[in-house]
């Protein structure tokens, strides 16, 4: 559990604009779940179903709506108690931050411009006329080649590789292992039928408020730019390939893999182990269930599912269709052998 | 090929507790497939059904059954010459391993504790508070963030990296890339509709005798804890998010994601590419088939396949009767006409 | 957009065997899609589809077929634009290029030969004897074991981990965070029923012309070797198991995954997400279409897609067939109430 700034209750309500129920002098020494939390900890009880469980557990206080019972205990009031949590445990939790400058062993070209409030770790390499911005933080063995620029107030976790000229905005945050501009998957056949490398010349931009997973690939453009959108939130281990266009707001779960220039709108969701094929586009605010494999456009707020996906409706029936398909065959049969198309005992009831 | 201590084969076979047939004295040089072998080499021989292709091999010993004819040739006798081979190997194989003591390019927090008998590799770094146990062997280049513990015996390959306070236990090993205590993928709508960060601030606890794959994720808790049980082996390229448990024994193979909250529990199987939705758990010794996507729970013992998932014998009737829908419309259609609900030559016959 | 080297250009159309149409002494300084290119751009127009989009453009000159129109602009004319233009962008672009020579930072084991021509950038490991070939560029903090052999012009990026005893030819490319070499994912159930790993002490072979994308796994061999075959071209995020034989000129698409001792012919496709079984073979020029799951051997040149993976007719054949299920569903309970097997009005008609 990380380092916990003691704060009473009513401090941290008037942080968050909220009202406290209860003593509001408790000093909230940690945040934790409902099965692990002790008498200093602050819980998040989602709504009355946990209310038993808050009742049993030895949590200090609670934040929740303002219809649960937290019988007298100390208690944020919230509409949006998920919310409030998440920003209490972010004013809460003290991380320890490394201190600003360039660690002596890091290597940094000498035109590169670094903040004096950066801080840049052991084993970093900055490449010729690179930038980072104010109060981003870059953690041991990162590499930036050269010409990128990273924002303000970012977070590059150790690991982190980012290719000539990409761009990253403000308060990204890249997970250990992210690669950024890595060449797209792109080849033609030669004369001789052979795959022949075509030159991965565009870039990568990262607009603000973005999040990227560990261990994800976002691969530079063939000409042009692949750009991931303001606030986009993509999981581990996922790919977006050369000249993909990712909205604001957008949220891509876990071992996806975009092909080379779709185009995801604002909003949309892709659950986990989702797929595109190239050149089409995911409207605003369109869902992909997990595992949908989609190789034509998905309207605007359309839903879907399966491989190759088809609207939630019409998946759900084929789906249903398909557990009832064995006893249909045999009422098929059945149907068969009344009207004398089938013998009686044929070996294809086996 | 890596060296082999040139080991006459009744010491090898005293040593795995068992006997040999023919002479004693054959001196093994080194390991190898039946396609392979020369006349120094030791193999494996499954079973009769490669009792010919080790005849006709140059191979100079072998483990294996005791029912299988090996011409006279050298061999170890064993009812479990899969293992015994395996133990085999581990016995011959010299392995170079890095010198004990801290590499003089690597940078170790004062407070950090590394056992002497412990390795760091250089450009490793090594943060505040950290612990590193006896033997264990931390490659170059990866990043032990502060409050790492790390126990004894454990192998970390180049470029892993572990964040702020999990743990490792002993003889863990971790291949190449390995991202441990990455933030997991949590957000919550707010009240403008957008993605909000839920700070991740729990843990990872790696038990003894886990082996990771390389390009792994292992992510961190909300709260509380993500665990992977004792002797859990999780192959390349999968997510584990944050707060599941997976118990010991399990075996998870490449590119599966198990999301939020899944349980697994001991000993069981999931095979390649296969998915969990969150919160729901996996019993022990169940068994995922390969793409198995798992959207409830899965009881112990049971085998499931297919997306979404359902048992075994359930799915393996859907994918026949699946192979049979074609043909079974066409007898459909030819009731449909006998019944006059069909003319003879309908457009939907095409 | 990285520095392009300005060329008049007739000059270009010569280098690359072509008649130029129009001003010859146009001079190229850029290149560019049709929607961002500037006057000094040469862009690529696939056909006379793209003629319109050429016309408004801005675009200076055109790499197009013999038939598209151009309006006069100057055209390098060729039977194979998409080749000529990536041959085109491959003279044009000045990638800057590190020095040569081992940067001082980097650890470089006594018995290592890196060549006089090959450059060696800051943190990167070269353990016991080594070999790193001409013009070879091994970008930062990657991590070479002993006994790795590197040819001449290859390039490892960023991050790059190649494990002991492995073999890269000549012109590979390995993008950042690639891992060659890792353990590959063996184990053999114990005498308790647990599992217990069997070492791996085979090795991985790339061969020349080979390129592997970002944060992909290829895992050496139990025993013997992994090879990947002359000229393949591998996405992100993959995995190649140990002692699989990927044949020159495939081609894998992004999060595939191949299972152990798979092997894949001359001039296979496979396409995103697929998987193999272990011990099977995709014959040559087979494709596997995106997401196919493949359990037996697939014969050369033959199409599959699915999972499990059938021939594409078939495949075609049973999603259609499962998209007319739902529909014929009703049908057959029309025909039953025909029949009188079912009432007018059953529970199983909602």
């Amino acid at each position: 559990m990380p380092k916990v700034r003691a704060t009473p209750l009513g401090e941290l309500a008037s942080r968050l604009g909220r009202a406290v129920e209860g003593d509001a002098r408790f000093v909230a020494r940690g945040v934790a779940s409902l099965d692990d939390a002790g008498p200093g900890d602050l819980v998040f009880v989602r709504g009355a179903r946990y209310a038993d469980a808050f009742a049993k557990s030895s949590a200090g206080a609670a934040i929740t709506l303002p219809s649960v019972d937290t019988g007298g205990r100390p208690t944020i009031r919230s509409p949006r108690p998920d919310l409030d949590f998440a920003r209490a445990v972010a004013l809460l939790v003290e991380r320890e931050r490394p201190p600003a400058g360039v660690h002596p062993s890091a290597v940094v070209a000498p035109d590169a411009q670094i903040d004096a409030s950066a801080s840049i770790g052991p084993f970093v390499v900055v490449g010729a006329r690179s930038v980072v911005g104010a109060r981003s933080v870059v953690h041991p063995n990162a590499v930036l080649y050269s010409d990128v620029r990273i924002g303000a107030d970012c977070e590059l976790h150790a690991g982190v590789v980012i290719r000539e000229e990409c761009e990253i905005g403000d308060r990204v945050i890249l997970h250990p292992g992210v690669s950024i501009g890595a060449d797209g998957f792109g080849y033609a056949f030669d004369e001789t039928g052979r795959p022949a490398k075509i030159p991965q010349v565009g870039r990568v931009v990262i607009e603000d408020d973005v999040e990227i997973g560990a261990l994800a690939a976002i691969d530079r453009a063939t000409l042009g730019v692949t750009r991931i959108g303001q606030n986009a939130k993509i999981d581990d281990l996922c790919i977006i390939a050369h000249n993909c266009e990712i909205g604001a707001d957008v949220i891509i779960v876990g071992l996806s893999g975009l092909a080379g220039s779709t185009v995801v709108e604002k909003g949309a969701i892709l659950m986990g182990q989702t797929a595109t094929t190239g050149h089409l586009r995911v409207g605003e605010r369109a869902f992909l269930g997990g595992r949908a494999a989609v190789h034509k456009d998905v309207p605007a707020g359309v839903h879907v599912w399966g491989a190759p996906a088809m609207e939630q409706r019409a998946w759900h029936k084929s789906m249903a269709a398909l557990a009832r398909l064995p006893e249909a065959l045999r009422r098929l049969r059945a149907v068969e052998r009344m009207l004398g198309l089938r013998s009686r005992r044929s070996e294809d009831d086996a």
